[in-house]
């Protein structure tokens, strides 16, 4: 029996925070992963240079076994979206996994699937999470019953091998990190504010809304 | 004045190799970035999950300032293109930098464009880049004058901010470093062949092609 993930997508996203884990969950043996969105097409990434096409429409995968939602500014309007907010909490109320990516994480708390639970999200987001009824956590990855959520981004990835794990077993997990040939190397070592200099912090705090 | 960056895409191509380096280079600013293909459109990835669009024909962008080749099986047709190597030769004579991740090198390597020169790809792809002409290079980066190469597919991120250092500066690598949160934490150590079991790095071997 497959299983069925649904990446919900939108207008300006940030690509990494989906294309991440859809690497590595559309490797897991028997994963079915479908891109879908509030109407099915193309969607252009937060910076407009890229397109990113949805295969279904919301009303077309209401049962998935595995949701995620990324993160990236154009996801602010689904914080007051009905349609968007009933969909998650329908397929919340069956789910195995529900999942988030940087700002995603905001989403899945404006439905109120967050309300009380242990979650993450890009770290200049953490009072915005604990505002809408989580309890925003200054981690990685971040477990809560069948709730996983990312910090920003890239943190998807280390998520996504979190949950294969969880979904497949370690060993599958530790065949695809093989295979995507993760085993990072980042050039410095500035990817989080307590590591960064304080300057930095302040440009990219400024520049997040 | 504005940095062209042109990213190749293709069916069947490995959706993160492209956008782990998009996902950086997009934000350097003054950075230009289109995705490019033979003929624009949408390109299917090579999970058959996910469509990504490019925005241009190779005719309509032939001196790009940043090249980059990402990998994936759909790539190897493009081994024997006449269309696809001469636009990458032409435009190779006037870039500032040309780039590949994952089997990407491969591409490179048949337009002629690593003979003799240190480059690298996907772990289990070394020796046909060697086969190529390249002097392949077991690293996660590797830089031979203005040629850069990065490893197996989520490589690209460590390859993208090394290009961003050079291009854009330290500190301006450093806060997109900060921006995508890229601050890796992978649950296993099973990223590389040297650290993965035996029996794993021979599943991925005779899975690849």
């Amino acid at each position: 029996m497959s299983t069925r993930i649904a990446i919900l997508i939108f207008d300006e996203l940030t690509a990494l925070d989906a294309i991440g884990p859809y690497e590595v969950l559309s490797r897991i043996p028997g994963a079915e992963l479908r891109f879908v969105a509030k109407e099915a097409g193309v969607k252009r990434t937060d910076t407009g240079a890229l397109g990113l096409e949805a295969d279904l429409a919301l009303t077309e995968l209401t049962d998935p076994d595995v949701v995620l939602v990324p993160g990236g500014q154009g996801n602010r309007p689904l914080l007051e979206d009905a349609e968007v907010l009933d969909w998650l909490r329908t397929a919340h109320e069956r789910t195995t996994w529900t999942t988030s990516v940087c700002t995603g994480a905001l989403v899945l708390a404006a439905a109120g699937i967050l309300d009380g639970k242990r979650a993450t999200t890009h770290w200049a987001y953490l009072e915005r999470l604990e505002q809408l009824g989580a309890e925003a956590v200054n981690e990685r990855v971040v477990e809560d019953g069948k709730i996983m959520s990312a910090a920003g981004v890239s943190a998807g990835i280390d998520m996504a091998l979190t949950l294969a794990a969880r979904m497949a077993g370690d060993t599958v997990a530790q065949a695809i990190q093989l295979g995507i040939e993760y085993d990072p190397d980042p050039p410095f070592d500035t990817g989080s504010p307590e590591k960064a200099p304080s300057e930095l912090v302040d440009l990219i705090r400024s520049s997040e809304r």
